[in-house]
């Protein structure tokens, strides 16, 4: 399991590298994110290297059996650079270039700054692709840049070409009869630059598709250059969620060798635990049963709007397990070492101001170990046979488009659906493909807006041969371009689900409810004046529902809850108490009960076999208490287990 | 009557246009808007002109009988034209150009762009001015785009050089020794650009009154280029309003044939019925008796802050009856067949996503029967003895300037009175002109600040002849360039009043008082403290009330209903309960009374005649149940009525 | 005792010059401001002077025997200047460069603004440094703009240079190893303009810092050249507070003659006198014993958010009087007359619009005599034993970083703790430097930051000399560049305090906590679980307390009324009724009780002597009835005051 996190030597004097060193042993650290921001460091005259002060940091590592992700610095060019090229600086939609004193100060489309990159990557691929510290490369740092400027604009079009190869395409695509933008001429096609009203939401929608395929291109040329450097080592860059990331990181799972993650819960209560259970099942719906990597979290603060809430005692390491539970290969933090100035001077490390005399410090030290004994888990797949849909391009074409509702979300939509089924009992996956559901019995669409007749096609199929279909409001109503599909709504579903909506009728509060007619659907739920509000419809073996409101939690965890277990589908523990975080992973006869009390209640957990962490014996009648956690080998594994010396 | 709404068959294939019109006839549906925003399908390249389309579009309405409201595309350039002449593109306040890629992307005073509006006008006048489907001229769309671009600096600076004569003028106008801002040669005054600190009130207002200039020569090209070619074609263009307009549409009423506005009420309770009221008697303000047109609506939708609400079943024929009864000439809906694509797709049409099996369409068919059978009120003048008056460039004028509160609003002070005339029984003018105002008992000034010399004397002439005149605070502070008139409040006012305001005291909570002295009124309402806070003053045959305070709604309706009573005005019906509209037409010995109740308790309505809408004889103790209208022909109207078919 | 106002001439005719000057002469007023805004009317055009007018207005005070503080314009320049030069118009951080059209539109490192603000002061200064109205020159007004452009960023490095003497230094002071913002050149360096994301705090900070030594070197450049016209006669400049102003006023009081302020409170009920007390206060700690004067302030208004509260009657008075007990030299307004019109037609006045037929008139021709009786007290040092610190630097850097919590305000605390002492019945010193604090028997720190070794070391000695330290919360937790000090909070103070602060835990609601290890001190108070909130740590004679929390207002008034009561400091009565401000003065054997009910209680004074205010003897049973004050001469002091006739 790895363990560690990302350290910025260059912030430090050797003497602290050393003291890093040996604290990092004692604590278990097995691996160190190096060199994210270091650009400026290791070039600190354009082409001249300094690569010293990074040799003695990584054979210190080295020699200390700590291997490092050893990062490429371009998510913040140095301010030569930026003075140097400054094309390569980002424009905002107003046109306004931006200038350098931040980080992430760069137009991907700029030729100077993709060039400048590549050679980067290369000098370090050829000076420590073989360096015996060497455990992975991480590339750049959560890619997230939107540019306008005219260099983007260009590549924009090209874009565009490519993926719709003639300008009547596009106008067709981009509804530009509306509003008189149809486009004569390649060159007339912009950015969604700031205009006067309402923009384009087709345009809108392909310049966030273009800008996520930019990046991805930006990234696969390092990746192709460390690859070709250091053959055989790992690639990866941190993926980080948020509604102005404009990636698509479906499409991007497949292009990195491990896929890695950056999680900063953004509420302080027990809705960062059903956060952070939703972003690891993510990252394994786009990673597989291969696992993922927590690359980043925080030791001891959760960001709350205004204020930095400082986690429990026990929290980080509740939560570092819960990572593990569902898949994550370890926990890594950002970050080992607090900085002392700079703009995040108060983000929490796993050694604080405080230093090494502090609680957090204390809780690294034990964390290490504990982290080492549930290595054997690691590669067993977690067990899931409910999946919830979750697709980045209907977050952005609902976010572009005017709505009945401004409060349509679908990232919250797909948190609902998880958060009801978790509730539940159930182990989802979250999935951003439909390509292959055999592995489900049950799989909830929640406002999945953008939909094209081969995912219908597929969908169909799926429920008619037994699979169970939970589709939420607005999912379907558009085509892959954001285009409404006419004759009723959900458009690409109607058919599927058995109904037809006539209108949507959005309430105050954040309420939304429909006209539904049934067309082949039962009622299974009705609004207060009768009409339907929840439909069921029986297709093949299977059947399709249709969610046409948005339920409260309570009567969401029953209906999910009540469709899986007539899906088939077993949860870990029906309805366990709040707080109470469950997932099993199986490996041919082997399994494993990852069980997390973060609640105030004790839990009799109904389990046998041995907790990993203790390597005590578990038996039906054990408690699980407030605050702990174990991993129960069940007793069926007939593997030893070392006994913790207490 | 018309009936019908904005048509955009560019968005469609010619099939769709064949049922268009097919669904147009079975609806009644007799005159659409056609090409206003087709720039871009009418003129696909520079100066090479596709007419084909719109000649079969054309050709279809007119063989089936629908007329249309033929638009020039002016508001929405397409991108070539963008393109080819950057100059056009319009620039905000901050010096920052904005892009295409929406509609309104136009600077009114760059060259380019009004030759090409010309040019537009001129080829669409030359084709189709003898068509025999063109029932009228739509020139643009809601003219408001503001522009702060050199070209505009220059215009502006024109437009005073007109307006002042001299720089003296000027710089006396505007206060310019306030802030050392005394212009000493034509080339330093400038639009009121983004500056440090707060701008100078009378420069903004200023500003708001060229740009309305500006638009409105803009238009005047256009309508003279169509009249030259059409000659005997009415030319309108459709206003709408709103703090962001730049428009003072008072001045624009005579510019048109036939005033035209668009209404979208902001709220989705009654008050949408009661903000509709106010809208239609305030074009009828700028009509006069000749009658207008509701060019705009929505046919299912509400937009209220965060939310689309649905309008209730039924809801949109009482809407369009509530505009036929207070003067317009008919009731037209943006729009006919909702878009699939672009910015506004869920903007509602009379044939919506779902198509014609839906509730919508269901109601548009029979709307247009309902309004054919009101035709004989066309032309009848509404009753009116009340007026209210609204006065844009006091609205203007109190956004731009720093205010003792930020609440002060004169747009909603305007709809309160209107509000509580409406709720004692009394239909109301809103009126733009203090011209001439011997038709009325009763006139309400809300918050009209800005006063000429000329028309305080006008309404001290009035009054002494016998007219009520209530004046709300603020009203009549300042002289026309914003400056306010010393020696006490209400400057203007002060010897008509009978008052002098010492002190103005805004209070928490938007509320306000004021330090008001008896100099000739007595006080008819006090403060809590004594002082008074309502008076009368009587001069000669009339009176002149002043109001110091914002009154809740029950005691202003009290209060504007005595003082109407007092004037000898008769409502239609005493304080009608809540929801239900009154309105009387009446030419010569006929007369019509509009009910409709919005509300929820029926109204036994007190009336004896015909109503026109069935066919059926009103008898006194008839009653107009929840959501029904009727529109009662007087029993001494000797005209036939065919009884409509069951 | 100074009093008067800001007087505008040049927006008047002279008939209202002679008005003027009659009413001033009623009213007592001794000292007008004259000239503020007036640039375009002294030179029209480049290089052409007309003083015509002010030597008319100067004269004719100077007959009337009133004073005049005599402006240079430099605040507002002309716009004939602006277009022809257009690079002294600030630039936004965004690189938008503003336009002219309100005040303070004026970049202070452009070179001809430096020259033309010379040119200016030294034709005012030759032409009326010997003019027997000048009392003093106010050089500019409210020093304040910040600009970005190319000309201030090229002055932002020669200071840093100055300040840092090389890059090294400069990298190692900004912790540029952070985010790869390691400098190579100083060309590289710029202001903090609109980045991609969070800013370097430090650069920030340093930019603030340069700003105010920028706008100082502008303010000393006029002053030398004032001074060598016109020998002797007293130069100074408004200071004004505020979030936004960019400059450290405790750098600035030793190069102004007299410490001048403005002051515009915030909040319309009591906390309006405890702010300007405040206020006033601080003031003091600039300016020393010399005293210091209110050179603007509101006759009639508060502008709370959103709303101009007026002045109840007396209230003006009540402020003024608090003024003079605090140190002021007399109160002056902004402003004699209302303007018409401009940008502020409704600021106060002490001619309102209304006239002299005015409550707020006939309170200023009342208020001049009264001052005058109060003249004995100018030069007598108020007594003050304790003292709150506050710092501009520690409250930028508070605002440039992130924090914790975004609540922390160091303003507000510094106002808290001061409104806590006050409460407790001490009068306070507000102090911007920590050199010598001999005078102190108790000193509050609250949220002071930035600490260099030096103060701290100061503080220690003072201390063990039997001072009484209190800091609040990230006091001393960073060095004088905003880089955390390590080990444990807070830094620089924690052997001071005997604590080690290991985390911070801010809570919901602004709440902040934290948790503290002692270190030698004591816990006073503790949170609810038990662990250290406040504590005190004996050091030699004295003793070092630690608030680790937001006290409420009634803990804290009673946890630095024990400390200051230790310390041996006497309120000047315990526990004053909510309203009652009290002020002592000392001169050597005399002293005089200011006592200013500003509640609505009266209040059983205590005291014996004479009140200036009215002649009246004063006996330890005198009440001081709500709304009222005296300024009692104590009975030791045996000199004659004249009874003032009923």
């Amino acid at each position: 399991m790895f363990y560690g996190g990302d350290y910025n030597p260059e912030q430090w004097m050797s003497a602290v590298w050393r003291e890093d060193v040996a604290l990092m042993r004692a604590a278990g650290v097995n691996l160190v994110t190096v060199g994210v921001f270091a650009w400026s460091a290791l070039e600190p005259i354009s082409g001249r290297y300094d690569f010293a002060w990074l040799d003695t940091v990584l054979d210190g590592l080295s020699d200390a059996g700590i291997r490092v992700a050893l990062a490429t610095p371009t998510a913040a060019p140095p301010p030569w650079f930026s003075r140097r090229f400054p094309s390569t600086l980002p424009v905002g939609p107003d046109g306004v270039r931006l200038s350098p004193g931040s980080r992430d100060t760069y137009c991907v489309s700029a030729p100077p700054y993709r060039g400048a990159a590549r050679r980067i990557a290369l000098a370090l691929g050829s000076r420590y692709g073989g360096h015996p510290a060497l455990a992975m490369w991480r590339v750049h740092n959560e890619y997230g840049t939107t540019c306008y400027c005219d260099l983007t604009a260009s590549a924009f079009r090209s874009w565009l070409q490519r993926r719709y190869g003639s300008l009547a395409a596009l106008n067709e695509a981009w509804t530009t009869a509306f509003w008189s933008q149809r486009y004569g001429d390649w060159s007339e096609v912009l950015p969604p630059r700031r205009t006067q009203y309402l923009a384009n939401p087709a345009q809108v929608l392909d310049f966030r598709r273009f800008t996520s395929d930019e990046l991805l291109d930006a990234y696969r040329e390092q990746r192709d250059v460390l690859r070709a450097a250091a053959p055989g080592i790992p690639v990866t860059t941190n993926f980080v969620l948020g509604d102005w990331v404009p990636v698509d990181h479906a499409r991007w799972a497949s292009e990195v060798d491990l896929v890695a993650v950056d999680h900063y819960p953004s509420s302080s209560g027990p809705a960062a635990e059903e956060e952070a259970a939703f972003l690891a099942d993510l990252a394994r719906g786009w990673s597989g049963d291969a696992g993922w990597l927590l690359m980043e979290s925080a030791p001891n603060l959760i960001y709350t709007p205004g204020r930095m809430h400082t986690k429990e005692p026990g929290r980080m390491a509740r939560q570092a397990l819960a990572a593990v539970a569902r898949g994550s290969r370890g926990a890594m933090f950002f970050q080992w070492r607090a900085s002392r100035g700079g703009a995040e001077l108060f983000h929490s490390a796993l050694v604080p101001h405080a230093g090494t005399d502090s609680r957090v410090f204390r809780e690294a030290l034990a964390l290490g170990p504990a982290l080492a004994r549930t290595a054997e888990v690691d590669g067993a797949p977690v067990e899931a046979r409910v999946a919830v849909g979750f697709h980045e391009p209907s977050a952005w074409a609902l976010t572009a488009t005017v709505l009945p509702s401004s409060t349509v979300d679908h990232r919250a939509e797909a948190r609902h659906a998880h958060r009801a089924l978790s509730r539940a009992g159930f182990t989802c996956d979250v999935i951003g493909s439909l390509d292959d559901l055999s592995r489900y019995a049950v799989v909830v669409l929640p406002c999945w807006y953008l939909l094209t007749d081969a995912q219908a096609a597929a969908l169909t199929a799926w429920v008619g041969g037994g699979g169970r279909l939970v589709a939420t409001y607005l999912s379907g109503v558009a085509d892959g371009q954001a285009r409404v599909r006419l004759g009723g709504y959900p458009g690409a579903l109607r058919e599927l689900l058995g109904v037809r909506v006539e209108e949507f009728h959005p309430l105050e509060s954040a309420g939304w409810s429909e006209t539904v007619h049934l067309a082949g659907a039962v009622a299974t739920a009705c609004y207060d004046d009768g009409r339907p509000a929840v439909t069921r419809h029986g297709v093949g073996a299977g059947s399709a529902w249709y969610v046409s409101t948005r339920l409260a939690d309570d009567a969401y965890t029953d209906l999910l809850g009540a469709i899986a277990a007539e899906a088939g589908a077993e949860p870990v523990r029906p309805r366990p108490p709040a707080g109470v975080e469950l997932v099993r992973r199986v490996a041919g006869d082997r399994s494993w009960l990852f069980a997390i009390n973060h609640g105030e209640t004790p839990y009799e957990l109904g389990a046998e076999g041995v907790d990993l962490l203790t390597g005590d014996p578990v038996t039906p009648s054990s408690v699980l208490p407030p605050g702990a956690a174990m991993v129960v080998r069940a007793v069926q594994s007939n593997v030893m287990i070392e006994r913790r010396p207490d």
